[in-house]
């Protein structure tokens, strides 16, 4: 099965390239597009027993590997 | 409202950065962990009259800047 994970800057953190992104769609006309912040995601192939065991493995790794948890914070989905 | 948009390569685009985070996982020890593949994301903060609109505005953000239409397929969702 598959799990996605969802990575962002914490919200209280500033995010450069999310206002660099903002600026420039302003100055292409684009007014209705307000603040902008960027992520990663990752989608993993996971060999797993039960959609748990994935989230729980997934979890891991993002936390481990794919994440820093002091600035950013993750989400995973099982599909 | 907010619209978050999706960029992976498209499927036939071979993932350098994916597999490296794969690799470095299997010598950590994840086995149960294949393929890896990773995207961006993008929230952006929009200001449209509907869900519609939104999301037209979006689509248009993303064609144009956000994803390569060459080699980059993206996916928009409104919250």
């Amino acid at each position: 099965m598959k799990a996605r994970v969802y990575v962002t800057l914490k919200p209280s953190v500033f995010d450069p390239q999310g206002r660099t992104i903002a600026e420039a769609l302003h100055s292409l006309g684009y007014a209705g597009v307000g603040d902008v912040r960027q992520g990663k995601f990752f989608e993993l192939e996971v060999n797993a027993g039960s959609d748990d065991q994935a989230r729980a493995l997934a979890s891991e790794v993002a936390d481990k590997v794919l994440a820093n948890p002091v600035i950013e914070s993750y989400r995973v989905e099982i599909v």
